[in-house]
């Protein structure tokens, strides 16, 4: 193919089982009961596995990239916030006032905001410091009506989520954080995760940014309707399926994820929309989900189903249903400390501390 | 009394419902869906409630105070590391070399160690950087024979760690951390609980720092016969209980807390042992629970008893049984979050977002 997400798929390498190895050995020699840390210390030792070294390198700074494409279903009456929010949102992220852009000034971390897909003109209000990179101007089509995207327009995508991911570990990210911004996302997010997991509509279809009973009965409808509509293209595989029903933002994600795995550095991903993406990208190149942590548990069903599907357990679970990579940014200190532990803690030998051993 | 515990009981105020209702709502008003920054958007609210103000000041720096004690319990075979490890603990703390070292490093928080009654001279190995206040020399005596402290002593470690939290605050602190050490103190703090909750000793004793079966066994059997020998002073009320199957550092944090509370900073509780702490706080001074958070939940039985005897939320559950404050230190950049979004997140005015109204 010769494309960005090609070259990062096919550059993905296993885990460094040595390097898992002596963590997990390193783990037992430092000044704790083994084990006293819990999930700290697995989480340290999968850091070492995706570095490639034991200690891990400290995962800061880390780089939020928050991909925002507008979606045609909204036209189905699936959302409580009209489209212009999406154009709205990315000037405020572009002027530093939402919730991600918090979160990422209190914790080190960049935000970069690209725009794939946006349906508004965004150039006015945003006054820079937004990477153009629109795939398809306007955003996806209707997935109700027609396939979201073409293949050509997904893979695109692919590309660009690949291409950004390179883009910020070579400025110096030690650490990636999926965010995104759409307006009617969290309907093509549950459309991909009930194609690429085979589970009903019901099953992961949520309330996202807050419909009542009457919209979430239409969502749920629109997305099980979705699945017979696009049911060849399901049945084809993850990227047929991906360009069917999923959006330009969710398939840059994707290759975002991959592009992160593909670069050695952890992936860490926040809610549905994120987990709808890391879903394609780990049926698109296996490996890819062991290189990535799932920064907390939306409260969106869909983003548990992905969990499990991926046997992934999360870092939080603080019943955020934000997106923009909240859940995920605020889990980086909990996986930065992970890392500092394996290179910082003394040894039982080194500090003179009586070890009882194995208990 | 005239003692610094009485002075900061005294100065306990109820939580600022004036703040508090700012908060609430502000919190609609900035650009994100009602709730959607889920358990963050509470803790937020919370933390204006504490400071009396709205927005809320940021809690930091953080200051984490160490309390090390020793057991007299350790007699009766319910630990499986030694009580030298006590001491030689307190030395790793001062060189900074423990797990909470590493993590308060990380996150900007100060480390302070108090020696409330560490068995073994510590002058030698420590080399400065700890804080002498032994109000009983040598640790407690064996719960399980007799009186852990008198109730003096027990009002004296009140009164160490109510001043510890005064100058801690007076030194800049904005937030204080609950952190511990003392080798057989998760048969003490089982013991408090026990009495405090009503509760059987085999629904709140655990396996500690790693005890097998039998220790398990035996750790339950200490904790029940010392709430039958000590059933008179336990009925006495939460000072003689605490004095009587409680820890020197225990005593201690529990005047950490109420000093925390009356200097008008959230204090953040760490897990079984500070959880005992609070329970005796918040039984001797009414309202000082309203001002702490639960950092994470421990995986000790009596730590989850705590938090629903207080009706508390933690806010990490990573599985962490290693206490020294590890895991209310973890917490702190969350809580920090829940802060600065109240204060730096645009409005849906400011931003030009268009808001849908609550849904």
């Amino acid at each position: 193919m010769g494309s960005a997400f090609a070259a990062a798929a096919a550059a993905v390498r296993p885990l460094d089982r040595a390097a898992e190895a002596e963590a997990a050995a390193l783990q037992a020699r430092l000044t704790k009961p083994r084990g006293a840390l819990g999930r700290l210390e697995g989480m340290g030792v999968r850091l070492a596995a995706v570095a490639g070294r034991c200690p891990p390198p400290v995962p800061s700074p880390a780089a939020v990239a928050v991909f925002a494409a507008d979606h045609g279903v909204v036209a189905e009456g699936v959302t409580a916030w009209p489209q212009e929010v999406t154009a709205q949102m990315v000037a405020n992220f572009a002027a530093g006032g939402a919730a991600i852009n918090v979160l990422a000034r209190q914790l080190g971390a960049s935000v970069s905001v690209v725009d794939v897909g946006v349906a508004a003109e965004l150039a006015a209000a945003a006054g820079g410091g937004i990477r153009r990179r629109v795939v398809r101007a306007g955003g996806t089509a209707n997935l109700a009506r027609e396939p979201a995207m073409t293949v050509g327009e997904c893979r695109a995508a692919l590309d660009v989520g690949a291409e950004v991911a390179a883009e910020l570990v070579a400025g110096g990210a030690k650490a990636l954080v999926t965010g995104e911004m759409g307006i009617g996302n969290t309907t093509a997010a549950a459309a991909v995760i009930a194609a690429l997991t085979g589970r009903p509509a019901a099953a992961v279809t949520g309330r996202g940014a807050g419909v009542d009973d009457a919209a979430l009965a239409r969502k749920v409808a629109v997305v099980g309707a979705a699945l017979t509509l696009h049911a060849a293209a399901v049945a084809e595989g993850p990227l047929p399926a991906l360009a069917a029903v999923g959006g330009l933002e969710i398939a840059a994600l994707a290759g975002f994820v991959v592009g992160g795995a593909a670069a050695g550095v952890p992936v860490i991903v926040d809610g549905v929309i994120a987990g709808a993406a890391l879903l394609a990208a780990a049926q698109l190149v296996p490996g890819v989900a062991d290189r990535c942590l799932a920064g907390h548990r939306s409260v969106e069903p869909g983003a548990t189903a992905v969990l499990e599907e991926l046997g992934m357990e999360p870092v939080l679970d603080l019943g955020l249903r934000l997106g923009e990579g909240t859940g995920a940014c605020l889990a980086l200190p909990v996986v930065e400390a992970a890392a500092r532990v394996l290179r910082e803690m003394a040894t039982f030998d080194g500090a003179g501390v009586t070890d009882k051993g194995a208990g």
